[in-house]
């Protein structure tokens, strides 16, 4: 009767994570690899005067495109190679790393969202032609969703709600504290990090479902 | 009102998962990097025909230790130099990857529960005396909950039943499919690797809750 009790609650839980669900109910996935965002000011500075980033991959969002460009990252006590540059460019530099990346590196970087740099420690960016010492910038992305007014419509969610994800799988479970974000030029996706992905089982084509 | 509809909700989450908890209900973290356990024969094909384990650290677990030993291991995609051994030596040798270092090697190593390396693909492991090809034994962690026999009463846990553990904090959540390992000799501990850590937010001197 215990095993039976522990398969009961086993199947309702899956069931309100990942059963009953209607298609348009879930919500794709993107999974970021720590990356940079660049200034014009830093890309010149990095890549020299006449830089310009070469696309090699749309992303998600509108407009976002990963870059065939990478730079290397130097903290107090270590450095990270090879960390790509997303574009287009932005009024700030910032830099977003997994967590694992902070010990690496020997920087404190906190949770943040996109471009809230206010309070983040400083590092090191180094390219081709040059390095720069940023006094602020290095983050580690809060995990969050993108997504138009019609979508906040259908999901019962308003711009910056704090709502769950729920991961289905063999190392599946709960994703609490994710942002949404709404805005007319979004498209629907669960951002989240290698970390987070990998703790959950989740890969690119998953879907997930917000839980409220 | 919607607010505080949001509010409260949110209260009475965390409440459930960290709030009104009495002490000895939590349950410290033991945080795993990738580590190899290596058979007496390994040992010996690795290390040279004299070469003991060197402890340098007592882990939670009674009698497991981290050893002053490294390995390299080799897959078909890339290697990963210093991997620790855990001592003491193993009936059959096991290396517990993090999902990322999948990737690396190339290597589909699933999820499973210590000691179980039945189906788990080969890789190489080379030491300073020599190489061993493996047959089988790469594995990620199965994420799991060390209890005696005393502790299950408390949390009313039998050995081997799958419970859901959450997490506070900024970054928390809910992990599922936890196995619960009942034995004599064991030490509270809710054992995750790196990733999971760095996904939750949870750092070594954290506690967390069973929520059934």
């Amino acid at each position: 009767m215990d095993n039976m009790d522990q398969i009961v609650t086993t199947v309702l839980q899956e069931i309100q994570k990942c059963g009953i669900i209607k298609e348009q109910n879930l919500i794709p996935v993107g999974i970021s690899n720590r990356h940079v965002h660049l200034s014009e000011e830093h890309l010149i500075s990095l890549f020299g005067e006449d830089a310009k980033l070469c696309k090699i991959k749309d992303l998600s969002q509108p407009g976002q495109f990963a870059c065939q460009e990478c730079v290397t990252v130097v903290g107090p006590k270590g450095c990270i190679e090879n960390i790509r540059i997303l574009g287009p460019t932005r009024a700030k530099t910032q830099i977003e790393l997994l967590a694992a990346d902070c010990f690496k590196l020997g920087v404190k970087a906190p949770l943040r969202e996109s471009g809230k740099l206010t309070g983040t420690p400083g590092i090191a960016i180094c390219g081709p032609r040059g390095c720069v010492n940023l006094s602020e910038g290095a983050m580690i992305a809060k995990r969050h969703i993108h997504m138009t007014p019609q979508d906040a419509e259908r999901f019962c969610c308003r711009d910056n709600e704090i709502v769950r994800v729920g991961c289905c799988g063999e190392r599946g479970g709960i994703l609490d504290n994710v942002v949404v974000r709404v805005t007319e030029a979004s498209k629907l996706d669960f951002h989240i990090d290698i970390e987070e992905a990998n703790c959950m089982g989740i890969i690119g084509s998953d879907k997930v479902k917000i839980i409220k």
